[in-house]
């Protein structure tokens, strides 16, 4: 019998992350939903080789079990589903959030191996009719195995990573993640969402550039899923979004002086760090 | 005799222009640069037909000249050669404000007609090293006409544009370019270097995505240049910050309160905004 990969929510994520699997090794996908127009859709588009609504049944002959929910749905999966999995199975995610997620698998027996991950990749689009087999292509992928986290899985997630289009696969703690991850992704989208409250924002049409595009085209977020992600890493997100009023504070303060010279000289000190960044 | 398009300043903007001016009409493209290195790269790379360091000659045979310098250049550059336009001329610029430009070009006789342009494209680097005549594609090319100026100029501004690749005219006036410009590009870039201003700019590495990419795009800006930008456009770039500052607040605050219905609220009614202004 093949070896077998369950993806547990046929979503955006889910869905893509089934396509971009395709002829993985000798393992047979199965992707698993609950929503039928998704499983029409995957059916359709020979998203998977299996696909059912029965999680339970799936889950004590799969290998690798990939949970493509929503944070919370994740975690209440695991509670719900714990004496399911097959023993010396590696359970993994894709969530932008880890230490929560992490706290939830705390829940599984010992024989099952849960590997936090986070393929760095995202749309503004929900839902499996937006799923793209390419969609990871470059990204980095994030994983946070554990002190006990078997090193033949952790190779396996890296053999996929590869597989998938992913640039390079990069290894931390469930911490630094939340960290970092607040920074580079989470105020990126609370930016672009806060530029959106502006009241110019419908007067601006004819006047947007390249760097306006840019920043504002994460506003039109999921919200179900953001309000989850923003709320579940609430301490390091705001840690960085009160950093980022100083900051802009500190460049409305200077600009306001009318002292040019200062000006040029914070100006330069900011565009330094940003070339050197690009340089390491 | 060819009628002459006039070009001052080769850098960035002034060189890509003259690569996408190639073939306008029947024009003779005159290049003007003080700088040597520059005079030979656009001599080497067929920039215009002609080539020259001396703007006062050109100046009186040119019908079309374009200021390719940075802003206080430009008001510099007028001040110093107001009496050595052709009678009739139209006299143009391409940059990012407006209002100090078209107060600096009063002192211009009156046969001569300026009309304060921003074709609204650039890159983080500068010099004609990194012109591209293809610069302008897509962009919109925002005019600043004033009661006297001449239709027929205004006209040939919007050949030009469509000759050069710009998706639209948009006329407007020089205080409704200068406060919208604040918003959709200026804040762009305090943004993008605030946010390099994080301590945690260079572990982060690894954890970044398309966002963050797109956002810090901008943050190895032209410093002068920029300098200039920000503090002779300062209070309508100043309201825009603490506009973004006060809304960056109010996403922290909620955040903070652990209240996600108010939260998941705030999220809907900002996105909603993005989609609906993609709509207009």
């Amino acid at each position: 019998m093949k070896k077998q990969i369950a993806i547990i929510g046929l979503g955006l994520i889910g869905g893509s992350m089934a396509m971009a699997l395709r002829g993985f090794e000798d393992y047979e996908l199965v992707g698993v939903d609950r929503d039928p127009d998704t499983l029409a859709f995957a059916a359709a588009h020979g998203v998977a080789d299996r696909l059912t609504d029965d999680a339970p049944a799936v889950l004590s002959q799969a290998d690798v079990v990939y949970l493509c929910l929503h944070p919370r749905g994740i975690v209440r999966f695991l509670e719900a589903n714990r004496d399911r999995f097959k023993p010396g199975a590696l359970v993994t995610d894709v969530c932008g959030i880890k230490t929560a997620i992490v706290e939830g698998a705390a829940v599984l027996p010992e024989a099952v191996d849960f590997i936090g991950g986070h393929p760095m990749a995202g749309r503004e689009t929900s839902g499996i009719f937006h799923a793209d087999g390419a969609l990871f292509r470059g990204a980095h992928y994030i994983i946070t195995p554990g002190p006990r986290s078997c090193p033949s899985h952790v190779a396996l997630l890296e053999r996929i990573a590869r597989h998938i289009g992913c640039r390079d696969v990069v290894n931390t703690t469930t911490q630094k993640h939340d960290a970092i991850i607040a920074y580079t992704s989470q105020v990126m989208h609370i930016m672009a969402v806060a530029v959106c409250d502006d009241p110019d924002l419908f007067d601006c049409k004819g006047f947007e550039g390249g760097s306006f595009r840019d920043c504002t085209r994460v506003a039109a977020l999921d919200v179900p899923l953001w309000t989850e992600l923003f709320s579940m890493n609430a301490p390091a997100l705001c840690t960085v979004i009160r950093t980022l009023e100083d900051n802009l504070r500190a460049y409305r303060e200077v600009i306001e002086s009318g002292d040019t010279q200062a000006l040029a000289a914070k100006l330069a000190w900011s565009a330094d760090r940003k070339r050197h960044m690009n340089l390491e």
